[in-house]
């Protein structure tokens, strides 16, 4: 198997950490200058790897292998969140590229755009498999209320078509991309084989009360839709543990009681409630749990509305691909790799519609991750592009 | 006993409506344009009505009688909540000219500045009984930072003497308030004669624990600040009615988790909790409660920390005062007034600690208040200035 040139991998992910720089870390919003830099900035590296490079209608880098036969597809995104980490995205796209330049044929390299939701879900992605339709990139907005079509005329990406998969063209797709948390770390183990990516369900749970005076209020007569909140959100604490997976996850994120003053009853409340996991059984359990749950709470002085926000599907990992994985960590890292799922939601769950799809996990330090202290550990890094590049050399070569 | 001229008390309430009206109430701001325009707007009604009219260093327009002997003095505020009522203050402060226009001597009239505590804590009734420091006053700031000094240098009072309480001058203060409750409605009653004033204990509770990805981060090893909270939160809900008074109310007003997004597991959670009676022990006995269950959450996976952000004392309501306003609503509304705590802090708890003092309140439609809908009907406002105008006269009868 060809050796990945270290130096090149790691000074190209310090190249592209100058981009945004923000402390030890990177703030490259979607679209923002930054980011349309780094897109710019991967065009030309795609290039002088030997690929032929694009960027699509909707911000998607694709360098594409110019000899014919089957390709694999590696990739991941350049944007991060506000005032995070280096690696996260970056990592998987500049592996692709140092594959791409190892194998010396063979290879696509993309980066997706707006994996981490700025403006949308996944919306790079599924504009290239296909599952974004244009009336919904006219609905998208960020944060700051700037419109997806306004940011990708600002971008200069505006007028141009946008690229789709010919999936006769690909063996599959895979992904590296940090763990995002700290299970390699505390088990001791230097490379994670993604099993399968959870699906998530998110909602909005809403509480209409009565707002009133803190004082002049007495208890006997209040609707306080802040402690309908907290009476919900505890009774979820209670009841989901009895109920859930080994692997499920929930969190509730944000809480908002209106109007949020020390001295005014709270005549609104809102949280943001989600719970993940691999097997969709569970998740359509859950959903009955909390609709359960819901119900009760409605039996309350407030009146109780949950919307979803939100559904992404679990999706397993191929097989064969994972199985190519375990055998080039066993060889460059014998018993330190794991079989584990992602609980975090990446590109591969959307390409894994079109494609056979699998990832690959390096070490998270501390499992920190979505702040500018993410970090790996250099060699952790070099090692795993080692070990994806003799998966995709050993994928292509069975192919 | 003098009639008070129902026209006139109106005429002036609609009048003052007018400055910083919003929909059906009042944006009147303590020392915006809108509010020192009052202020203004009040000091030429004082000497129209034959008063001696100041407007001190703080902000406070007291009008004082001229003629010698013992006064009565009668006041309440002029600025107002945010996009607030019409009623809230204003109606003390005009019942006051008004009593002083009836009675034709007697009354002192005082529009205390900042009872709704943009800048600080009653700093005017504060300032004229002596219990506001200077180096109090450095500090003050409103929510857009504006301090109090600039505040009141541009609103022009800032070169004007202090006004200070000459305790001998007074047999005692009075003030009228809508009641900001809807316990004189639902009973029917029209006169609420206020026992006491409650104090509140007000705190910030605040969780640290530590922020991770929602998706990548085990259950098992979470350390979630706002679950930590939610569960605080219950604990007290659960707790406290089984130790509270039968008027004790206790509120969480604001709720933040932080960094407050979907995906992300709170590292820090913070609550604003407080809760009121008439009675200090009962406050005393509540401190405790709430410092137990602070000590029982610290025993969790995420730090708790208490502080104070403010106590108020309960002040008793002068009894002859009370009976008084007793005897003169029993005239006017027979069977229809009730004696009642005040569960809203007043002016009258500070003037309280300077000289007998005690309050009357009329009904608010629906019990709304700090709301631009907050009313009273024409009927009882002008019921409750009779009474009012009755008591004052009973009161300075017998001094």
């Amino acid at each position: 198997m060809p050796d990945i040139d270290a130096s090149r991998l790691l000074g190209d992910l310090y190249e592209l950490r100058k981009i945004g720089e923000y402390k030890t870390g990177v703030h490259r919003p979607t679209y923002s200058p930054e980011d349309v830099q780094s897109r710019h900035w991967l065009e030309a590296r795609l290039r002088d790897a030997g690929l032929a490079p694009e960027i699509d209608g909707i911000g998607n880098v694709i360098g594409r292998a110019r000899e014919p036969g089957k390709k694999l597809l590696l990739g991941s995104h350049l944007e991060t969140q506000p005032h995070a980490g280096w690696l996260d995205g970056a990592l998987g796209v500049i592996y692709g590229l140092e594959v791409a330049r190892t194998l010396g044929g063979g290879i696509d390299v993309a980066a997706w755009a707006d994996e981490e939701g700025h403006f949308g879900s996944f919306i790079g992605s599924r504009s290239f498999c296909g599952l974004l339709p244009d009336a919904e990139i006219d609905t998208c907005r960020n944060r700051e209320g700037t419109s997806l079509r306004d940011a990708l005329r600002q971008a200069g990406f505006a007028d141009r078509p946008r690229a789709a998969v010919d999936p006769s063209r690909y063996v599959g797709y895979m992904e590296a991309h940090i763990e995002q948390g700290a299970e390699l770390e505390d088990t001791g183990k230097r490379i994670g084989i993604v099993t399968a990516i959870v699906g998530s369900h998110r909602f909005r749970i809403v509480f209409e009360g009565v707002q009133n005076h803190a004082g002049t209020t007495r208890m006997a007569i209040r609707r306080d839709a802040g402690v309908a909140l907290v009476e919900l959100a505890h009774a979820i604490y209670q009841r989901f543990p009895h109920v859930v997976g080994p692997r499920t996850v929930w969190t509730t994120g944000r809480i908002t009681l209106d109007p949020g003053a020390a001295s005014i009853v709270p005549g609104r409340a809102e949280m943001l409630f989600q719970f993940r996991d691999t097997e969709p059984p569970m998740l359509v359990k859950l959903d009955g749990e909390l609709e359960a749950l819901v119900a009760e709470a409605t039996r309350g002085p407030c009146s109780v509305t949950i919307a979803e926000r939100g559904q992404s599907t679990p999706q397993r990992m191929d097989a064969s691909f994972q199985d190519a994985l375990e055998r080039a960590a066993e060889r460059h890292a014998p018993g330190l790799h794991v079989r584990m799922p992602s609980g975090a939601g990446h590109d591969a769950q959307i390409l894994a519609e079109r494609m056979k799809s699998s990832m690959l996990f390096v070490p998270s330090i501390g499992g920190i991750s979505h702040h500018y202290a993410e970090n790996t550990k250099d060699e952790d890094i070099v090692l795993g592009c080692q070990v994806f590049a003799d998966a995709a050399a050993d994928i292509l070569a069975s192919a």
